[in-house]
């Protein structure tokens, strides 16, 4: 097995007892077995099956911050807040996917699309966010920086909803309005709807719980620094999730990328848009987001012509030198280590290749 | 004016500044206008339009605990702790009409209903919840008792996510399945769903509010007392809410009673399932729940044979000495004052009257 395949069973290894845990309390509070099941269900259905990336960041950050591998009972404390951000992200896919009305994720029907669920999904992408206060109460109330960890989620929450939000009104799935669109908007997505939850919150959690032994680490500048560094980074991740929706192949990227169909406000049509002559604006304005294979590919077709391929290479480039750069201002042998953000920076640059 | 409108209006009056507080984190984010827009509107439409009663319950116990009125910078930031229970509620609303495809609240569309909300409904029912802990951060970060408001709302919120669900899964609207239901179940449905945000979540709050000045009323015993008594209280009051949509007039409530038709979890029929005689039972398997004013009628009738009205008179009589003797049970000198619950109680029982 490799080592990549440990870490991550190591990390699963850890959710069944969360869940136990979760499902105690319903039982202490005497709510029925139906509903012990159903929340059982529920959490196992949701939070565990995807890439884990974000919770498994949580455990590497803290080794790496600590310099030294976990014992089992550590490892076990971190990887509570790794797991909060997994369902930190259930609860918004659960609910996403209701909103998008989606049809799978991860390989398996959507939550709500299940009969007996249906519009109860609502109310279980609530109990999915409300679990992580719960186990924070569990296993943080003494820690000093109990209350860091609830202030930090709840901002996350709120930056996630607004990006969410903006999306949902800049690029509804049934009404085209290209004139909605912009660079500006695009990136305001980008960062308050993935980057915030998926990059800064499991390094700054893992800032936070190695913080009773190295406390500057959970300092207000060493939190912006790393955020200063980890928000162009996500912002990269996710403009390199939408270059590949169209350009990468189906093998590489494990679905078939229909934002062009769906009227996603990606980079690419913002880029498009900004260098567009008025006859491809046209053009743009027609194809785009119709259920018309088509027209999708008059909309590529205008991709090639304006040299996004191109165009993506000289971003992909300037961002990897902005956030190596950015890097490289940490201090050599400060406690911020650089491996906290070059592990990051590696996983993700590496996609493409 | 009334003495409870002016009362009434003093805490609506400090909505508009929350409200655009809430929208200036927004605009500070650099959020687009029609997303700023598009939140204001959420707001204004869900969040002040109810009766306000466990909000304007805050600031009551508030002004009852200090024993004098509150002057207008303390009003606010009392105030603000009464808007977050509307908040609270106004989130539960909003999806809970999503889920029971409801058509009309206060008078008005429920908010998914209107035509470019749509499932977005969702995505704002997470932004009401968001704003209480952007309210409690901006307000009470420095407060002593911080955290403590936190840990109180998260745990309120998941209780009453835990209500709901048992709810949602025994009393489905289309799959009526008497079996399911229980006294013991009714019970949990009604502390979890309702009286614990409703009655114990308020007045907790005020408790921490003056504990600053007034240490020894939020110690975890008189906290504990406070609950013991409200449970009951908003227990009696959810009672009498079902008997109401049954007995009561349509003057009385302001609407036409449809718990029968719609297969609610109700008290009514959970006491008539305990007395019912097989025959009694039959037709209650077969009426109840049903889109049908006949078997609704065949369903009452049973009620009246039964003497349900008769077995709520008892059961109001026994709950208000019992409440009446918890509240005694306080010391008559003591911080947590009596009238901090003979307040709610004579609202409450007066209601039948």
């Amino acid at each position: 097995m490799s080592s990549k395949q440990d870490k991550r069973q190591r990390f699963i290894d850890v959710f069944p007892g969360i869940r136990d845990e979760l499902i105690e309390y319903l039982a202490k509070e005497n709510m029925s077995r139906e509903a012990q099941e159903w929340y059982k269900n529920n959490l196992d259905y949701n939070v565990p099956g995807g890439k884990l990336n974000r919770g498994i960041s949580v455990t590497d950050t803290v080794e790496i911050l600590y310099g030294r591998p976990l014992d089992d009972a550590e490892y076990r404390r971190a990887a509570i807040l790794g797991w909060s951000v997994e369902l930190l992200q259930a609860f918004f896919l659960v609910s996403d996917d209701m909103m998008d009305q989606s049809i799978t994720r991860r390989g398996q029907p959507c939550w709500y699309r299940i009969p007996k669920v249906g519009n109860i999904a609502v109310n279980d992408s609530f109990m999915l966010e409300a679990a992580i206060y719960h186990l924070f109460r569990g296993h943080f109330r003494s820690e000093p920086y109990y209350v860091d960890l609830l202030d930090l989620m709840h901002e996350t929450t709120l930056q996630t909803e607004m990006g969410q939000l903006v999306d949902l009104i800049t690029a509804p799935e049934d009404s085209v309005d290209l004139s909605k669109f912009s660079l500006e908007k695009h990136r305001f997505i980008v960062l308050y709807k993935t980057a915030f939850y998926s990059f800064y919150l499991p390094v700054a959690l893992a800032l936070y719980f190695v913080s009773p032994t190295i406390p500057e680490v959970a300092s207000p500048e060493s939190l912006q620094r790393a955020k200063d560094i980890l928000l162009p980074l996500g912002e990269y991740f996710q403009v390199q999730d939408d270059y590949l929706d169209c350009f990468g192949t189906p093998e590489q990227i494990g679905k078939i990328g229909t934002d062009i169909i769906d009227n996603k406000c990606s980079w690419l049509i913002n880029v498009a848009l900004a260098h567009a002559s008025p006859e491809q604006r046209a053009i743009l304005d027609e194809c785009y987001g119709r259920k018309d294979p088509e027209k999708e590919a008059r909309v590529k077709k205008i991709y090639w012509d304006l040299d996004l391929v191109g165009k993506y290479n000289t971003y992909e480039k300037d961002s990897y030198e902005k956030v190596t750069g950015l890097i490289n201002q940490l201090p050599a042998d400060g406690s911020l280590k650089r491996e906290v953000f070059t592990s990051f920076l590696e996983k993700i640059y590496k996609r493409t290749k």
